[in-house]
């Protein structure tokens, strides 16, 4: 396996699906599991200590309010750890972004914006992509592509406004 | 030792060091250390286990930013944690405040106001109180005497005002 | 009674009667009422005052908005109270949170997460373990199986990753 | 005394005196004191319950953080109460804001800005001028004199361009 | 008229109108209209500053966003002004509150909690109660009545806790 | 063209259209296309600089959450760029704010209320006013329309005070 | 005079100074005056009426905390008006932010990031510069001395970096 | 080389400067420069879209307020991204977090806590290290070694603790 998606309940799963989804886009092996930082520290250390010698290269990890799992990973792996804030009933994620991204000197988290695993898989694809000439055209073709339909886009917002010149 | 206060660096001892004048003000045995959940997990997670087989009665947990550390000992402990949030140089603790108190259902984190550890140190005798009729008479009077000291604090005020009046 | 769940309305009930399941959960004894810090003043004072004569050990107070009812409680019993913040229509309770939590040096109230009166009540429980080996057997026993629960879950996540790979 | 002024400590003089200070330039008799809602629970609901038979019309109540002394006020006075945020070292009066103004339905305070004994001084002065002539036609004179001197600081700002203009 | 009650629009009437009903209530004469800053800039300045001669007491305005309107009605009247934030679309009302709270020295508006125009029709009542003994018997029984109904309360939750402790 | 108006999806149309609509109500002429920052830089730099030379007098471009899109245009143009915080699922639209009118010193980007569209429109409608004696004259109608249509509605708040007062 | 500077004390002045440098700059006649929403409401609103009839094409206006002049100018002339949050001592300027940004559908003000001064006169001049050829090649010189200087700084930082790489 | 830092300024080398000497620190070769999204944008298009071809493996970018390098940077090319979040004079970084790490599906930016450039120069590591055992291993030991300097430093703590309770 290639990248490691972690989160800390299966409730997590329809948010963080999107960076699984992302690994089989780009056809990168991946695994995805449940590892609560509150429930199962030990288990949490143990996955973190090994993940690089189990030959993963970036680790994904989605958590939400005090959300410890994406900083505990980060502190037991030399591994890259990418924190996804998933939001929960209140404050629209703001309590699950800063208790990822605010991490101390020494230990890092990347983090993604609030609830989007997606560009959580996209950047473990980048960073995989800048060892593998491979992955790097297909992230450039992917980026190609979503300008192709942004401007396909464009037709409908040209459309409305000629209809709304007619009005 | 009844009362563990664990703090991720010696620079939080200025903060955290209240808490501890506290257990000495109401001659509760208490230890102090650098526990960091981002730089000695392992250790932080054999402290939290091992706290109630060695006498420890309530641990206090002092931490800035993506505060980790007092959730992550909460997690590994089934005594009571208080959390302190620490103001770090940006934020004002609003980062450490909710990294701290939003815990999920579970482990819960008796958290005290930013920077406050004086108040982290007096609901540790609270709790000890609880169960020491002793110690709870000695709260009594403590709080007896805030509001002595407040009432005389109001000379003060009550002067200012005549001045004022007269000017 | 051990434990006292107090809040200001009967529409406060839902929330905080998570509290009161716990209790129940691990055998507590606990009472619970409605006592308005801003429609009850006096009897709530009385009610702060008495509390530990009555032999109560721990209190749990909810509160959303400008919400007094921890802060005024612990600033008239000796013993630890427990702040639950209760979001209410605006504002996703922060101003609950901060109502709670900030109290000034001298008189603490352990505030756990928004909305989370069951965190609330296994505080109070871990509170009761540290000085009831039983309880803090059964609390451990809670722990590990909180950890049973979380490592179940993972077979959905895998299973859902598998499927994934298939497609 | 027609109005009271009353804070939680004398650290809080120096912000609540522009209070008084008005009350002295409007010749409102006042009087100022320290009553703490955490440390003289009891003292301050007597207070608040007397407030109205020994004359009073308006109360003024400073307080930080988790400021509860204006609203434990309003909530045993039939009169007016007039909260101040004072702001504390962190998060800049939010939490005194917030503790201060969202009472809920039934027991309202006047909430001005943050740090503004001044305004709350005023305001006092505008309730008692609404019945009383003398007052009242005072008062628009000391909002006619704030337009005078509002247009005096014009000619800073006009010689200032002035000045730019040329170079 | 005794209590002018203003707003921007006639889709802040059913958020507005609790002030009205409280009006009502008391039996104190009030009139309500639109009266917006931004569109009748002109009407509301006349309105504002002839109210007091016409007789009216106290106003409240509520407005939302930047939310002018209370400041403005404060800045050309010598009466008291009660601002009620109401909540737009976004924000939860935060920006409506500092718009109408963080008014500069000077001029005082007498912010309530967001969308709780019933407080501002209590706090008007209050103003009114300071002057006239008989609305000031009428606001005592209103607040004792307040306690009898949350006494009331207690029942629900009493008989909810006994049922769990059965179960 | 006179006005273009930008957004980074089609997805922002049912937003932006509101500036459009505000364009046919005023009689100017504008278009209306998607053009991405983060998907299209390179048309979107293109667009930019060669705007005011296609004639195009103002710029109106919507974004949501990390929002580069205005300030991106407006670093590429000497044109006036009039910024639309869009707001997306969560954090209520304040990113978008905070990513749009944070300009650095030398490149201003003109923003408008969050979602306001319409005000965006008509922003632009009053810059080509300044210069369009017709144009003013429309907007001065405009605004005087608004305060009678506001005029209007208050009969429907004093329709309805009147009701309260006969119940 | 073209552009119109206002702010509601000198005390504005040397934050909205930065506005009128950049007049001088380009050029551009400007007038400079304290025109005070609070204290002055009447000649406010008849400054924003007689504007354009003046010759103005642009109002600049800068306030603080619940900072109404951008808006209250904004709904009484038809042109473009360019509000400045000026910060005050406490909350960071964001309640001047949303006081000026947060307008109604119907009354839309140009906001600039907080403090930032010298974007709007730079907002002005590129609203003018639409109109003038000659500004508009001006505007484009100083864009493109803006990428001169950036680039000039680029030393430095290599500078630096080649240091680093040498110890 | 293998990293490139940008940033916006001379003037954020100070912060931006930590993360060049992590890269000294692990022998990684880097390069650092001035490149200004709102003043040099196709400049920044162009070393973004050339950085992959050039053998740069990741990207460095710190920017404050409305932050666009990190951003618009990840959009042009298909490597990581790292955004360091600088933080101006107001709001504490909190809108150059959210300019920062709020990107849009498609387009991810690994964002590290407020001016924590150390952290980004770390991740940089961290990404390397993932395909080079021999920096994998100079990862573990720098982590070996922050547990060292914290348990190190727990004789200050342990100190201070026995200091206070002899007195």
């Amino acid at each position: 396996m290639t990248v490691g998606i972690l989160m800390g309940s299966d409730s997590d799963w329809p948010t963080m699906k999107a960076a699984a989804e992302v690994c089989v886009e780009f056809g990168v092996p991946f695994e995805a599991d449940v590892l609560s930082a509150h429930r199962m520290a030990v288990e949490m250390i143990d996955y973190g200590k090994a993940a690089h010698e189990r030959g993963l290269k970036v680790l994904i990890a989605g958590a939400g309010g005090a959300a410890h799992l994406p900083g505990m990973l980060a502190s037991v792996t030399p591994l890259p750890v990418i924190g996804v804030p998933v939001p929960l009933k209140y404050l629209d994620g703001m309590d699950s972004l800063l208790s990822i991204v605010q991490m101390p000197a020494g230990v890092p988290v990347a983090t993604v914006s609030i609830g989007n695993a997606r560009n959580a898989g996209l950047l473990a694809v980048r960073i995989l992509a800048a060892f593998d000439e491979q992955l790097l055209t297909k992230m450039t073709a992917f980026q190609e592509n979503l300008a192709e339909v942004a401007r396909a886009k464009g037709s409908t917002v040209r459309d409305g406004a000629a209809e709304l010149r007619k009005s």
